[in-house]
């Protein structure tokens, strides 16, 4: 699993583009917006749909081919009225008009569209629609699709793809059946797009339950469908799943991906890590974009939030990072009263005393913050952009109260701050070594941030989440469903509190129903009494339960006897990628043909070392460049030495070489790019360039 | 209150159109179409859908100019993500395509629009969706507009307006506050339409609780914004409010409308009687098309289902009633076990006979029903349509079972039938004489069908909605939340139930929370322990609570001081017409100037007949145009004269006129048509016409 891109990358660094042209694939690259984020807040409510505007309007401002987003659009499977309504307005605003579409749509257009209807699965291919700049989309995990319809599984992308709004790509189909899932696996088909000479394969799937994706590549499982001459296209991957590992099986490797893949871009992961970042022993990228709006009040969330413009040419790519302008800025610190006790010299019972010391912190995080803003906000003027007006900032104060007895309450604090803070409900937490917590001591217990299953949920949005389930739980228990077993009614009732879908526990009973009295009437012939009857009710059901545990252990709804071998040898998977003729021009290819091998059956513990797929390298390999040219035009800002990302000052100043004032040096913005060849050499440099850039980002 | 349409009709008949011409504006004319209605019955659920597809099939068919829909488009507030989905397929695969619009709009296009953005509110003017059968929808009170969002309350007609796919007309604006509620009465303006000489108004007024609409109508707030030469136009109203009286102001009265309508289309009631009735004392004629889809089994519904073509020219309008063929064939019949017992020589007590009896009755249904399909099927490809395979049909028994201790289980009985019955499990319905009822026997005893809240609820849904509601209450009283006041709680409990408005409890527990502390606040000056502000919150509490149901009273948050005087003379009641400028061309209108009195303040019991408000008629009135100049230059697209906009679609098809238009008799359908003059002489005759005509639809 070579993740870890702080270590010396052992990877060659990505090529440059050396002048955007008419063959240059613009991009403007996003994800996880979480519209509808804590719509409620007073003031943090429109947060989310702000930033969202502000990608489309950055989009329109850098007039790119596209949009590409990696999942969570919405943060609600369900969104609002009031997101979905202003989510279609705004792409009917920013994306419908009358600016030519230049990227010409090899692949089917009717791959993936709504069956029984006549227009196709992307909008600028539907002569009703004047789309000009098209947005394709993943969806992500808290937008997948569900429910069981006419239609099948929807997302609430669905609803923006059959108004011609979006391009919803990387829908995975849930297996039908038991059966179906044993042979089904997770197919890849992509959107395959050309601008002149450059050929542009999008490869998207969809987020599944990590347990699943990760069966799934075990098993050799998820197969891409690329075209014969794969090495010629570009390649990109959207994935959105666990990318830090999470306890087992809780995350995607970050070396598994085919060989012709160049870019991979991931979302979910809510830390803006958007410079590519090498993988040992693979050809490709990552590029993590990071949310564009803080759904928790975590440190990777502080990072400043970016979204990039994504050019490609050919094999070639060029990444520049983009601040995002309405984010608000973030500022996060801890205190340990113990330590600030002894060294501002006041007593650890002395309330007043610690209240005052932490209202003075959280001031100066106020100042901090506000300085960070004023900071970002000059940088864009100095950029020739409008200046925005202060946003209210997000502070919090982690507290460690061992050794308080009594400690006052965190709201009411909060409230001298209202009108200063974004938060001030919940500006500080307390939380205390658990061996001295004692029980029933009026400490308010800090929540555990993030939990593995759901780290974009606030301590307050979990809380209500709860109380409900306990309400649904008592409702159950009163209306004695318990005879149907509680293993499948605790996950339907999850389904039903997370995503929703007020019919999961009804389509759970009718199921389980039907399987109970399937159950009974296989065994019932000795059933004479009602005890008998009882009895026999018990032993199917605890039957049931079991099968369900260990049907759920398998992965969701995917249940395969080789699963215990495939657990071995991770290193041994990957994600396959299927032959397929695609000529620019023709827009159907078929199904891989019978000489495609079906993917040998997994040899089990092979130990190898994740580099081992390097020997594909060489294969099709073409040397498009050695990049030291660079330096022909007198408004070129980049630097020849080996640099991933360029500042978008410095792009515009490339291709349109009519902006005066991208002549600026990009003090502040770091601009990397790398040359293909010399990898061994520029390795450690790029490297170091990497680091150096990612964490000037970091400490923004 | 002229009601009664089976009276001799003190009116004139509408007047005839000679033939189609270029000047006719063809509508397809639908209403209450349910989308959603039993959508997860395995039978039923795709009924509703169905037959709107049908209804655009039609619209397609008949090669219309526009569709117009009088709510409850959909079935719940909140429609499913499913029924959405498909709706807006649907949309866009009938709706969007290079038919030319022929209506131009002179209206002022932005008129409603969302704020914020620049797209127009009506589709077709929208460069870039290409429209060719632009829909007009009011909403219903099924599908009215809920939430408090930053786009203050959508309704799910917002969902299409908003992508483009339906033109949401009709929206009240609700008050914001008690004060703007004691001015503000209801609004109307019109989409404004021409085709050739033909100028149409529509006038859409959405759904609102009929205690407020009367109220309204009683204030003489409800005003209509009409041009000053509005004699000159064919003026359609449009409306969504309980037509037939339950109860004091409960319904709307039919002869209240303004003297300029020409037709009102009454949506919200389920019966078909689409062929226009007149109205004693009035001008207007009244349609009601009826609901598409059965959503209870009660009479009317029984009643063939009905769409129509409308065909306006000038003054004159015909109505062709089409008759819908994905409609389930539903009888119903009752009996009288008491009765039959003796005629067929069966004892009471005979269970298995009283049974057998039943099914023999089901069965006679069953073969009525299929019979109706047939010959329904029959007669329409009689006219050259394709045969359909037989739906299975709805039957319903209602069994007086007065005098019979025990029957058997309806839901069992039904079983027999399955496959044969699209409604197995509720066929028969048992009541009994109210007297004879005894407490604790066996017997299912009817459910009251329709109820005046909300007739469209099938039984079985109410007990679910009830078993909601039971829950929320007693969730609400753990929550020891009854300290708000249960009057106001209760309302938006049946919010949070009817509505599936998530926040109608929180919102209505910070509002009243609010209110209580001020008032303790207010009051609390004496408070000196626990015990005294118990009694204070009491006493707040009551006072509020008090306070909460006289407002309730005045209907829904109108808070009006003249109310009790105005209740006293609905005779004097009407919807009043303000005058305004439309010049052709001009596209905005102004609000009602100075010299147009701010209504009179009422002036209480002046028993005048409805046609009191003729006077301002003459006013201000401007003739405008004689328009016969059409044929001038072949490229000319524009005329001179007055318009304001031309969709471009309709500038092709002026400049080429290719499409021949249908010339197709409308032999079976039974087509009404009224000479405009001769008004005594032909009265009775036309009477008579509109008798026998609405019989034949009704026998059916």
């Amino acid at each position: 699993m070579g993740s870890s891109q702080n270590e010396e990358p052992a990877m060659p660094p990505p090529p440059v583009i050396q002048k955007a042209s008419d063959d240059t694939i613009k991009i403007m690259l996003a994800t996880d917006t979480h519209i509808g984020y804590l719509e409620r807040d007073p003031i943090r409510g429109q947060d989310s749909i702000n930033t969202f505007r502000e990608i489309l309007q950055l989009a329109v401002k850098h007039d790119v081919d596209f949009i590409l987003l990696a999942g969570d659009l919405f943060h609600e499977n369900r969104p609002s009225r009031d997101c979905l309504y202003q989510v279609m307005a705004l792409l009917r605003e920013y994306t419908l008009g009358d600016r030519p579409i230049q990227i010409e749509l090899l692949s089917d257009p009717n791959d993936g569209k709504a069956a029984g209807y006549s227009f196709p699965a992307v909008n600028y291919e539907d002569p009703n629609f004047n789309v000009g700049i098209p947005v394709f989309s993943i969806h992500g995990n808290h937008d997948d699709p569900q429910g069981a319809g006419p239609e099948g599984a929807l997302s609430a992308l669905d609803m923006l793809s059959v108004s011609g709004l979006i391009n919803y790509m990387g829908r995975i189909d849930l297996p039908l059946n038991d059966a179906e899932a044993q042979n089904s696996g997770i197919a890849i088909r992509p959107v395959l797009l050309r601008k002149g000479n450059t050929r542009l394969g999008l490869y998207g799937v969809g987020n599944v339950k990590d347990q699943r994706m990760h069966f799934e590549l075990r098993s050799n499982r998820v197969r891409m469908f690329m075209p014969r001459d794969k090495d010629d296209w570009f390649n990109i991957l959207l994935l959105h799943q666990n990318r830090v590992p999470h306890g087992p099986q809780q995350s995607v490797p970050e070396g598994m991906f085919d060989d012709s893949i160049d870019l991979v871009v991931w979302g979910h992961e809510h830390d803006c890590r958007i410079l590519p970042e090498p993988v040992a022993g693979k050809k490709y990228f990552i590029t993590q974009p990071g949310s564009s709006v803080a759904t928790s009040l975590a440190d990777g969330e502080s990072i400043e939030k970016h979204v990039a413009l994504l050019n490609i040419q050919g094999k070639e790519f060029e990444l520049t990072p983009i601040p995002l302008r309405t984010v608000r800025p973030f500022v996060l610190d801890e205190v340990v009263l113990t330590e600030v006790a002894e060294e501002e010299g006041f007593d650890l019972g002395d309330r007043m005393a610690i209240t005052k010391f932490l209202k003075k912190r959280v001031n100066e995080l106020i100042e901090k913050a506000n300085a960070l803003w004023d900071e970002r906000n000059q940088r864009a003027v100095d950029e020739g952009e409008e200046a925005l007006p202060r946003m209210l900032p997000i502070v919090r104060l982690k507290v460690d109260t061992t050794g308080v007895s009594e400690m006052s309450n965190p709201v009411r604090f909060g409230q001298e701050f209202q009108g200063r803070l974004a938060n001030p409900r919940d500006v500080l937490v307390f939380h205390r070594a658990r061996a001295t917590a004692k029980r029933g001591a009026k400490i308010t217990v800090e929540q555990p941030e993030l939990s593995i299953d759901d780290p974009d949920l606030s301590t307050s949005e979990k809380l209500s989440k709860v109380r409900v389930q306990t309400l649904v739980r008592e409702y159950l228990a009163a209306q004695e469903l318990q005879l149907l077993g509680e293993a499948g009614m605790s996950d339907a009732i999850e389904t039903f509190v997370d995503k929703d879908d007020i019919h999961a526990i009804q389509n759970h009973v009718s199921v389980a129903l039907r399987s109970l009295l399937k159950g009974i009437q296989a065994n019932g012939k000795n059933v004479e009494n009602d005890d008998d009857l009882d009895a026999l009710v018990d032993e199917v059901k605890e039957k049931q339960d079991k099968e369900y545990i260990e049907k759920r252990k398998q992965g969701k709804s995917s249940k395969s006897k080789g699963k215990g071998k495939a657990a071995e040898d991770d290193s041994d998977a990957s994600i396959d990628s299927m032959m397929m003729d695609v000529d620019a021009g023709v827009s159907d290819f078929e199904e891989p043909e019978s000489d495609v091998p079906k993917k040998k059956s997994r040899a089990p513990a092979k130990k190898v070392a994740p580099a081992k797929k390097a020997p594909a390298k060489g294969r099709g390999k073409k040397k498009v460049e050695s990049d030291d040219d660079e330096d022909e035009e007198e408004d070129e800002v980049e630097e020849p030495q080996p640099k991933k990302r360029t500042n978008r000052a410095a792009v515009l100043s490339q291709t349109t070489a009519k902006k005066a004032p991208a002549k600026k040096t990009t003090a502040k913005q770091a601009t990397l790019s790398f040359a293909p060849s010399g990898r061994t050499s520029t390795r450690a440099a790029a490297s170091r360039a990497t680091r150096k850039n990612a964490q000037m980002l970091d400490s923004d």
